[in-house]
């Protein structure tokens, strides 16, 4: 609980209008897009800048109290779930496009940009910014930096990390620091930006990013293949790499996500086949084009049962919103559904797929899985009612048998969803113990009181891996 | 002074034939590249594997015993200097290629491996690793992962950071961890792989890393611009940028550079213009040539007065590895080279270069720079000679000012070199006492006996700074 005073301290600081303690505005914010997990912050606050930020937090670790930044709430992994009460930090103030810097070749952002604004508005300079978060349309910048969200164009751009060249952010002392800059270069110490890349707000706020832009690829091929079976669609994914030709989007979806973006989506999808392939490629018109009949001819030896390039721009657009669509699709099925997203070395992907398939036979679960091929990252997902806590027990024990698979494979536990809560219990599989406690000596050193989106990353207790034998 | 039974249990962990005592043996490992910095270790310690290296540390940590873990010593920053004694950690015998996996196209190496032997084995695969310090013929992998070295393909291609996907590593109380994987995604807790990388041995040991590859380029082509202003120079850079070209390489040099490397190598290169660009576009043939067509264009226009593309490989060489022998070439010019690397973003080129000019100019020394204009990344010279203590009084006044004056356009004290001993005076400019304060804070979660190369990096006293006025 916050005290009457200390309320009114923040009331002081951002203005009355800023801070939210009614019921109704705080349970708005006491959930994100995880389900099953739930819990009530004592106040909602949007600061106006930076300063604001940094007075908040002097408050807050003054008095103890947890800090939850958010951006949507898109987050899959409970990663933005008040779970220690304390106050949830809106930036919907903080939401403008500071900068486009076209000799630099960067954008300077506030956290609570959303991303396909972002996009749109360097997009109109002719410039690119390739992360695509699936929830690029809601989510934030800010939210994205947190998680170092993926998206479609890992394989050939890589993740949010390899686009944020500077941040301002505001330390859980209050103390405001400057990390990096306009620079392909610097050297200057440890990368605090890389640091707080990815960690979820469990270590400093941030309250200001500049990312790297690249000029736009000035054209775009989008092509469909299907597959009677995994085996052929993964040895055209080796095969692709192998002729070294690197993608911009290599997407794969089994046959029961087909059939529910199908369902969904009303595109004319065929629904019999095992597995397809959603292949594009961008750069200049002649590499595109010389790419896309090389990929075709793979997958056409590849035993592909068609291959199909976009033959115009709304082709192409009805083919890639029909993958964007797979999470909505499959979540029609079922009451809840549970999307995780286990990531493997993109050799792996056959025996991963496989492994998914009879780990959901032997627990009697209901498991669709699509995702990158091109960087190895899945997303097994799981339409399911979480009323049914017989089937919930069944599930998370059909998710723990994935990560401890994905982690035998050389993978992760998660390739850009987060730890957030729902992970956490699972974090020291693929970290030893070593790995987390050095971790935590790291959160420590940033967040001694443990006010920054405590209960997230660090389980109090760490499952009991139990080795997947098939 | 490291006591006989410690001396003893080393010899016991790694062998006695490699643990050197002797003066003369200690004496090679008492400096690095960097002029004017000096001190002896008391042993050298070469072990066999990971598991050699846990125990010497924790051997270490016992008996707070410094440790320097040691490349090849190209550093430029006095990084691998053992300021405190103690030992210094040689990686002569973990010097093997582990893997080239071509499917999942990465490599896996050990620490000792030279930069250019792995670079040649991953090209007969047909794949490419970037990152090319201009030591590379004699740096290791080790050494570079942690200095985060850059070279001449940063801004198309990015730093060593950008290459580094998993890591094993010592930790200063022994425990070996393993971070990352051979994922392109990974948001598995906080990227302990990008931290470790440029920590410059002050946090942990490096032992294993597995790196990124790239298929490699299909062809090459460089050209060479000349001018009679650098403001000519500089605009010619902003335009290709503008024209939304990213070129693989995009160096500069200027008149001395240039009179001293013609001296050197003897190639013809013309002496009487005032700044060169060495331009490389790699990549599809169709591609590489129009961007040269492009380029070429440019320059042209902004009024360079030659503008030469290579007809030969044998050309193509002889002007690239003049700009290689930059530094080679300076250095014969008087007994000591002090070479720096100051960074600024692109836009700031023309004025950063007419500052050092001015800063040279106001402290009476002799510079020389030249760089990746392409990054901003500059390596302003100075040839002069360490036992003239007065020019030396004048020459670190100079450069103190450079720094200075880097920052104040947006820059940083260090691109690629790292801090080291030598720029540790200096980091406080960049990051402000906040930011030293949280680095430090990392520093010590890791390794609280500061027994990882002790000195480097954290400065006992910050130089005051003298704003720059011109």
């Amino acid at each position: 609980m916050i005290s009457t005073q200390t309320m009114n301290t923040f009331k002081t600081i951002v203005g009355e209008e800023n801070v939210i303690t009614s019921s109704a505005g705080r349970l708005v914010y006491s959930y994100d897009a995880t389900p099953n997990f739930q819990s009530m912050p004592d106040a909602v606050i949007a600061p106006r800048n930076t300063e604001e930020v940094s007075q908040i937090v002097t408050v807050c670790r003054e008095q103890k109290i947890p800090i939850v930044p958010r951006g949507s709430g898109t987050n899959l992994a409970a990663g933005t779930v008040p779970s220690e009460g304390g106050i949830v930090l809106l930036f919907k103030h903080m939401n403008h496009i500071l900068e486009i810097d076209e000799e630099n070749l960067t954008v300077t952002v506030q956290p609570g940009v959303v991303t396909l604004d972002m996009i749109k508005a360097v997009e109109q300079k002719g410039l690119f910014y390739p992360p695509d978060p699936s929830s690029m349309k809601i989510s934030t910048i800010g939210g994205n930096i947190n998680e170092n969200s993926g998206g479609l164009r890992g394989l050939k751009y890589g993740v949010t990390r390899d686009y944020v060249m500077a941040l301002q952010a505001v330390l859980p002392n209050g103390d405001i620091i400057r990390t990096g800059g306009k620079l392909a270069k610097d050297v200057a110490g440890y990368d605090l930006t890389r640091l707080l890349v990815g960690s979820e707000g469990t270590l400093a706020i941030i309250t200001e990013a500049t990312l790297k832009l690249i000029p736009m690829p000035e054209t775009k091929q989008t092509m469909l293949a299907l597959y009677n079976s995994m085996d052929a669609a993964a040895k055209s994914v080796s095969e692709i790499i192998a002729a070294k030709i690197i993608p911009a989007t290599l997407e794969f979806l089994d046959r029961p996500t087909l059939i529910a973006v199908e369902d969904f989506a009303q595109i004319g999808l065929p629904t019999d086949v095992e597995a397809v392939l959603l292949i594009e490629q961008d750069g200049p018109p002649e590499i595109v084009a010389r790419d896309m009949e090389k990929m075709a001819e793979i997958c056409t030896r590849e035993q592909a049962v068609s291959v199909q390039i976009a033959a115009t721009e709304a082709e192409a657009l009805a083919l890639t919103t029909a993958r964007r669509a797979a999470l909505s699709a499959l979540a029609r099925l079922k009451p809840t559904t549970i999307l995780e997203d286990a990531t493997v070395p993109r050799s792996e992907i056959v025996n991963m797929v496989k492994a998914i398939n009879e780990i959901a036979e032997k627990h009697n679960v209901r498991i669709a899985t699509f995702g990158h091929a091109g960087d190895g990252n899945l997303h097994p997902t799981c339409p399911t009612d979480a009323r049914d806590h017989d089937e919930m027990e069944r599930v998370e024990a059909a998710f723990a048998d994935i990560f401890s698979k994905a982690i035998e494979l050389g993978g992760t536990i998660t390739g850009e969803h987060g730890v957030g809560m729902m992970k956490a219990p699972y974090l020291e599989w693929k970290m030893g113990p070593e790995g987390i406690a050095i971790m935590k000596a790291i959160k420590h050193s940033f967040d001694p009181d443990n006010i920054m989106n405590p209960g997230k990353m660090f389980a109090k207790e760490t499952r009991k891996r139990v080795v997947v034998t098939q």
